[in-house]
């Protein structure tokens, strides 16, 4: 196991419905250590790219995109979450329609700070049906800029999320995958990764 | 000019209705050295205080609190938006009326990641009408920790939040604090700090 599998195993929570609460150092209260280290870990992963941003999406996605854009030396930006319709022609727009809550949202990102000289590394915290990184990666290939890769912290592997990403040709790597989870005995179940 | 002014003077722009966009460098595309000197910046500024946690608020406060709870090495927490009221019980919630927008939102925090024993530093990017940091501040209160001081970033000085929480007794500090600004020719007038 590694580091972050480590401490969903011991600070993670189960619920009933599939779910997995890291609230007490991932998404809700942030352990900076432990965000350090996921950092550090991408910027191993992706050595062999030239990174020069950072996206990723609001709003705990910003917390492990901070350290990975300290690592690499890039700016990070934040794609928005908006509902309003009232887009200046400044904004690159992705239209995301949710799996789960059956609605759409907008997420949009300043024309300014991406360019087709860009190669982009998408980050966030959770990947499970995919919808957010969708829009992220449709806006990056809108600003004719090159999406050198994806890193997420959690990836709920029962969920179609990574299939749809990694079928598109894309490199995703996630730090820990989640294949199974039992909400009566708290057992997580991580895939085996080189 | 501290090396927040100069970096607004350099890169900020005023537009009408007394805007000012910092987002090349603060709230949508992050520089992270300028973040990172900001956090020292606050760590220097309240080094006699024994905090425990960062506070902030979704989504731009976290990429501004990160290097503040790392130079500190203690936990990061940020308070939700919430519109929802199906609240479980199990956070402290602070009803938010903005000036602004003449609406009501929720600013929620697990009750699990603060209690009696924090002594809290609240940081956020932007301080205008102070509608947010009261939140935060009835917050900390509800969990009977102690508000040891607040940072941020940016303050308009021309409107009333920071007046209305130095008047409450809270220690507060902004590091840039604009007086005025003038869409038409671009300037921007700093108040004069020690």
């Amino acid at each position: 196991m590694n580091f972050l599998e480590e401490r969903i195993i011991k600070d993670g929570i189960v619920k009933p419905g599939n779910v997995l609460k890291v609230d007490a150092f991932l998404n809700h209260q942030m352990d900076i250590s432990l965000l350090d280290e996921i950092g550090h870990e991408f910027h191993r992963r992706f050595a062999d790219c030239p990174i020069t941003k950072v996206l990723t999406i609001e709003a705990s996605g910003i917390a492990i995109a901070y350290p990975v854009a300290s690592a690499f030396g890039v700016p990070m930006v934040f794609a928005k979450k908006s509902k309003s319709i009232n887009i200046d022609g400044e904004m690159y727009v992705a239209e995301v329609e949710s799996f789960t809550h059956k609605n759409k949202n907008q997420v949009v990102v300043s024309k300014r700070f991406l360019g087709p000289e860009d190669h982009v590394l998408i980050i966030d915290d959770f990947l499970a049906n995919g919808c957010a990184l969708q829009g992220l990666i449709s806006i990056v290939e809108s600003a004719g800029a090159t999406v050198e890769g994806l890193g997420i912290a959690v990836e709920k592997g029962f969920q179609i999320g990574g299939r749809v990403i990694r079928n598109l040709g894309y490199r995703l790597e996630s730090l820990a995958i989640v294949d199974a989870m039992d909400d009566e005995t708290g057992e997580i179940t991580f895939r085996k990764q080189d």
